[in-house]
C-alpha cells in the first residue's frame, strides 16, 4: 500500500493538454466496478464527457469553475434505479425505487464508485478534482446529459486529466475532532474552537476573512461560500425535482 | 498501484478472533482523512464501536447480519453538519445547514471518508464489509450512539476485521451497462435482458429463486430483499426523522 499516496493526497485543479486514453480509463472504470455495492445492485451510472462543445456546457453548469473548464475528461457520476427499474418491470417485479430509502442507497452506491475511480485514477499518475456543484444544478445537468427523469441524479462530478503542477496542500481537521470512541463526544465550545484552529490559522486561509470583509474564516463559508439562501433555494428546487 | 487488489476485491463477512490494533485503525483513519471533503469542511464523524455489549445492540440495529455480530470493530460513518455548526455558531456566523442540500454534502463527504477507509484497510490486510441496513435504522443509531439530533446521520456502517477465508466473489455487470459516452444512452429492453445475464444467469444467484418461490432474480430483489412496502416504510420513517 502507497501511504505516501494516501497521505499526501491532493486535489488537481489544473491541467495540462495531454489526453486521457480512452484504453486507460476503460482500466480504471473496470477496476473502480468491482467495488462495493448495495445488494450488488449497482445502482450507478457514469456519462463520460469529451467532446470540447459539451464540455463548456458542462463547465457552465458547474459555474466554470477551473477544474470543470480545464480538464480534458469530466464524469458524472449518477445515483441511477431506472436501469435496475427497468430491469424488474421486463421481469413483471413490481419494484418501488422512487422513493428516499431508494435515493439514500443509490446516492451511497455513487459515491463509492466515484471515490474508487478518484484513488484509481490518481494512483495510474492521473490528477482529478471532485466538483460538488454537481448537485446544485442537477436538474439542468440531467437535461444536458439525457438522464431519464426521476430516478437517474448526477451525484458527483469528477475532472480528470493529467496534473498541471503539484495541486495545493490543504489542512485538515485533527483526527480526534471526528473520532469518537463506542458513543458520539459532545465538545464543549472551547474544544471546538483549540479543534478548529488548524484552519483559522492556517495561513492559506487568512486572506479569505480580509477580502470577503468578515471577521473570521467561520463567517466566510456560512455566509459567502455556502450561504443560508443558497442553501434554502437550492434546497427547494432539488426536493421539487425529486420529488419523494 | 496494486491491479490485483482492485480486480479482486471482494467483502469479507466473516472474521478470526484476532484484535484490530488501536494503532492499526488510527493509522488507517489518519490516511482516509486525506480524502477529498467538500470545500474542505470535513462534513463527517467515525463512530468506533469496540466493546462487546455495545458491538451486540448496534448489530441488532443491522437485523444482526452476520457481518454485523462477527467483526471486532464496527465503524459507524456520519453525515455531520452538527460540528461545523456549532464553529459557526461560537464564532457568530449565520450558519444554515439543516437543509436538503447541505445534508447531500455532508452525506458525499462521508461515504467518500468510508471509501477509503475501506481501501486503506483493506490494503492493509483487514477484511470489511459495508452494512446497508445503516440508513433503515439510521434514527435508532443515532440514539444508540448518542448522535446530536437532526445534524448528524449514520450513512455507512464498515464492519472490520481480520478475514476468515476469501469471501465470495460477485458477479458484475458489463462496463458498457453503466458507462455512458457523452449522453446517457436508453437501452432497448432487449438489450438491457442481455446485460443483465450475468446477473440472471450467474450460479450463485439462481437458487434464491426457488428457495423465494419467484419466477426470476429481478421479482427476489424487488419483492423479497427491497420490496414496495419496506421501502415505503422505511423512507416514510427517514423523512420524518429528517423533517427537511
Amino acid at each position: 500500500m502507497d501511504k505516501n499516496y494516501y497521505l499526501g493526497r491532493r486535489s488537481i485543479r489544473r491541467f495540462t493538454d495531454r489526453e486521457v486514453p480512452s484504453a486507460l480509463l476503460d482500466e480504471i472504470l473496470e477496476m473502480a466496478g468491482r467495488a462495493p455495492t448495495c445488494g450488488n445492485m449497482q445502482l450507478y451510472s457514469v456519462v463520460v464527457t469529451r467532446d470540447a462543445a459539451r464540455r463548456r456546457e458542462l463547465a457552465a453548469l458547474h459555474f466554470n469553475q477551473p477544474a470543470s473548464a480545464g480538464a480534458p475528461v469530466l464524469l458524472t457520476v449518477c445515483a441511477d434505479f431506472a436501469r435496475f427499474t427497468r430491469w424488474c418491470e421486463i421481469n413483471h417485479a413490481d419494484a418501488a425505487y422512487d422513493n428516499f430509502l431508494s435515493f439514500t442507497s443509490a446516492f451511497a452506491d455513487a459515491m463509492i464508485l466515484a471515490q474508487q475511480i478518484t484513488t484509481i485514477a490518481e494512483q495510474s499518475g492521473l490528477g482529478t478534482c471532485y466538483l460538488g456543484t454537481c448537485i446544485y444544478n442537477a436538474p439542468e445537468i440531467a437535461r444536458l446529459l439525457e438522464l431519464p427523469e426521476r430516478m437517474v441524479m448526477p451525484v458527483a462530478c469528477l475532472a480528470i486529466g493529467w496534473p498541471d503542477g503539484e495541486g495545493v496542500a490543504t489542512e485538515r481537521l485533527p483526527q480526534r475532532a471526528w473520532v469518537h470512541e463506542e458513543r458520539y463526544r459532545a465538545d464543549a465550545d472551547e474544544d471546538i474552537v483549540s479543534l478548529y484552529k488548524v484552519k483559522d490559522e492556517y495561513p492559506a486561509n487568512r486572506p479569505f476573512v480580509a477580502e470577503n470583509g468578515k471577521e473570521n474564516l467561520a463567517q466566510v463559508f456560512a455566509e459567502v461560500r455556502y450561504p443560508r439562501a443558497m442553501n434554502e433555494e437550492f434546497s427547494a428546487k432539488l426536493l421539487s425535482w425529486l420529488s419523494f
